[in-house]
């Protein structure tokens, strides 16, 4: 059975995505695309044998011949086309965020609990990655004892030089350790705060980069995540959990070692997509197995919820400079784990 | 298009390779099995829908609904299922060896030559190892100069305790060697050595264990390749090139490092399929994709003849105690490079 | 020359910069013993032919004999020894910390200002690990631009099960932190944070470990330092200094990587001997070549002081858990770099 | 006490144990001088205070002030020197090689074995470098088994442009791995082979290079030793032992890992003197407390000889492209390990 799958958004993402259903994944064919830009949609629907282009993402989600709906739009949009597909009663995967404010998550959320059934997968892909899921592996067999404090570093080698700011480096590196230490500890976050390190002079204008984001998890687990988009050198994302008898960490993923000039090493990845590729496919495919199977696995409408709340409290902490409290309801038992 | 795939063999290997196109993969299925064990090829296809049992390899091969054929069964039935798929005009994949002595592969490559096209695909996976390709990449691009030399390990943990000889660490286990040094440094291997270290006491009965292959490439590059089947520690393949300016060494390929007990580090794989699953998984993925587009991209008959070939001679060195030379015939146009 | 050395305290730390003296540097004899507990004193004096005990540690100050003094008794008698041996304008090696108060601290740079000449080393020996050394360089040569943030972990297997507290993990092991960081980046620490992750179970009874204390130096450069006492796996100092266009991290300090059931790896230090005995080295062999040459070239009397306040200043942020600005005065030109 | 040393040869290497005695180790001082070239004696001689310039080598070894006496000398002078070392009842440590021929070799054994007292030291330095300590601490250990083979890699990034020959590869680098696995496996080399690879276009004029020589130990252990003298990017000295359940390798040694440009890692020894500083200061301590214990504890004249033995039959090796077995004769007693 092969899931047919229509395309909101035709960016970078969206093709990317595009690709890895048509020439990676099993079980998916995206036979419909939609996108602001209807010349881009078309030029992306021109190398897909049998794809048409929608006028409107609402005509995507209407389309009969679709059986799910990928959502790699702008931000903004989210909502209206996740909602849609949710009242279509048509599995969607959601990039993240999955909507640029809680309340707005809240709101998709109502509408798939009235829908009575999972079907939003959210696109937060590190759950994926070999190397944060063999780290929580040694968690879970209690190797290193119970988690304390975990430090994180998310580095980028710069970003684009325009209409960069502050808040940017919380809601968009921040979003993937915040919904990442809640999959990794099986816990909520309760606080944030924001710590600001010496600025890089090769910081985009007018942006305080690097930072310092403080977790604390509702055991007392206390995260501390230095992000760093100017990085230069590399995208490097490294972590370290520290346990009562032990700490795991993620290793360097270089696939070869080189001795040269005095030196010897590996290479560090040049983006987020060399680094996280096997992490992208896994997460693509567990959604159209999860489709196919009429089930959902992945992140939940919940996850993209909780993230955004966390992430309205640490862009309060980095406007106040003060520790701000998560105020975070009671999760509903619809998103309780199994389904 | 999907590549409807007939396989034949379905024990260990087999049966992987079609979990693999079902589950993992793009562009294939598996329409249709066979094995000596009806019983088994039947359990097999039980496990997927539509899939036909032939009651022989000859009416698989023959069967209209199949497109290309992956031969996964015992080394000895290779050259008549290899040369039926030939004399179909099917394209064939076929597990190493592709036949058991280099006369069998002669035959192969006589009818893939008659036959006009080249259809026969050998399952060297090294090729297709993340970490073989950046050690090429970085071989091609000049960052350590010329090779003069490579080391190698190729450790297993033990093997089944049952009827296993010490020739059958060539034959088996070298092979990947063998076939790599030919592809990473694209030139053939001329001589070979066998030396013995001193044996292992855990061993298998009468089986010399570790040995050293030592081959020497037509350009004087001189491959030092440590054989250990009885390792114990778990499954380690290990490489380093040394070049004129500098090194380069496969990375250890733990995803974390763990610290606990007084200790750091990662783990070693358990086995083959732990450490060359992503190989696998790319091999049999450029198998599909080229025969969608009726070519052929990775290791040919004549790789697998020349394998064969060099097997015999470090075969004789380990008989004989002296460097033997290899005798190969000169390349066929029909099996250069680009097609 | 060989300078005459007497060393007032004869417990597990005196006795060890004994044996250094004695059996492993250059330039340097023990020729004088002080301890509160004299039959100890005795026997320490025993393995030292031609040594003396004295009664007191003025006596031992006054000795003519005695070319220069090492204070390796409880912190609470440092000021008067070390402030007897400036009145006796003998050279003197304080172990730190220099005085438990920054008041102490005080009165001995007084004494030390009003003789006019530098005698004064503490034994901050972090400054002489080869590890913190290169970490140094790397940054002194500009590899990776200017220094933004660091992160430090000093983690003890475990503590002597009685009579500690929380206070202590900030006084006793934060302080090497307090120094290396002021000496590494050639500033003063304005602003220092303690935070509470989960308590582990395996900490002493009442104690609160482990902590993050965070620092601020004046130039902005913001350090997190991760303080575990028990961590029970080994005694693992780790640290990273992230600056501008790259990183630079102590290496793990093992001799040999060990493959075997299934891991590789190396070895943690068991303790701090283990881990700074090259670093107590140089550090004494340094302060005996100073001494022979009339000079002064290690932590000075300033150093020890400045430790002193960030230290009153980080337990003052434990006990409110507040922010707590450090309030230095200014260096006196006696403190000066050249000398 | 002091030992009274007298240096025989002031080159780099006489100069390096100079520094070494007077500025770095414990219990001994350089009293006396003598070298061919006298005026580089002199200069030698006025950086130490007190010390004589002899104009004989034999003037020095009967000086009645000189205790102990050090050969750093040509290798060709070792023999003489020695001998009268010997004849005079004083400790002697000679840099290796011990005598250039085996013959020779056996002529100091002879007067040493007529003395009645083992005096002679030879330099064997990797003995007592910490990384090699440590493997042989896990070989005894038996955390990996009993030994059955060796990799070693012994790489210089290049040597002077002068007079040198594929000889020398030999006699000066392969020397320290020969006498290193006789330590490190407690047992007699019994036969070397020699391998020539590709020859590097960065090799001197006239030299082959790299070279693999194969050693086989009495038990079956086989070693292979790439020696490489123009491997351009450090001083690289790498080995890996493998037992039957495990395998131990040198670490690399980079105090620090820096990450920049793309890359993490670390720094490879620029030279000789880099990487083994410590391992020639502890040699060196060793000797110093052995002759003030009227003991000896370090490498001997028969580990000289066995050295010289090993390389005549490299150097056959060579020649031939045979296999060439080592023809050792019994080891004395007075030359058995305690004393």
């Amino acid at each position: 059975m092969t899931i047919r799958v229509g395309v909101i958004g035709t960016g970078m993402i969206g093709q990317d995505h595009i690709r890895r259903i048509s020439q990676v994944l099993t079980g998916g064919a995206v036979v419909a695309v939609n996108d602001v830009d209807a010349a881009r949609a078309g030029q992306v629907a021109a190398g897909l044998p049998g794809a048409v282009v929608h006028a409107t993402a609402a005509d995507l989600v209407a389309d009969a011949g679709v059986d799910a709906v990928l959502v790699a739009s702008w931000g903004a949009a989210h909502e209206g086309q996740v909602v849609a597909a949710i009242g279509a009663g048509k599995p969607v995967f959601c990039e993240k965020p999955l909507a640029p404010s809680s309340d707005a998550c809240l709101r998709i959320m109502d509408a798939e609990m009235a829908s009575g059934r999972r079907v939003v997968q959210v696109g937060f892909m590190r759950r994926y990655d070999p190397s944060y899921l063999a780290m929580k592996a040694v968690l879970d067999e209690g190797s290193i004892g119970a988690p304390l404090l975990m430090h994180c570093s998310h580095r980028n080698p710069s970003v684009p030089p325009y209409g960069f700011t502050t808040e940017m480096i919380i809601i968009d590196s921040s979003v993937h350790e915040i919904d990442l230490v809640r999959w990794l500890f099986g816990e909520e976050i309760v606080a944030a705060s924001v710590f600001q390190p010496r600025r890089s002079r090769l910081a985009p204008d007018g942006v305080r980069d690097p930072l310092i984001l403080q977790l604390e998890m509702a055991s007392g687990v206390l995260v501390d995540d230095e992000l760093f988009i100017s990085a230069q050198y590399g995208y490097d994302v490294r972590g370290e959990v520290v346990g009562e008898t032990g700490t795991v960490a993620l290793a360097d993923v270089s696939e070869v070692t080189v001795r040269a000039a005095g030196r010897h090493g590996g290479r560090v990845p040049v983006d987020w997509r060399d680094r996280f590729i096997r992490a992208y496919d896994a997460e693509l495919q567990d959604w159209l197995t999860a489709v196919a199977a009429r089930t959902s696995t992945g992140p939940t409408s919940w996850d993209g919820f909780a993230a955004a709340v966390v992430t309205d409290s640490a862009l309060e902490a980095l406007r106040t400079g003060q520790r701000t409290a998560v105020t975070m309801p009671e999760r509903p038992g619809f998103y309780a784990k199994a389904q």
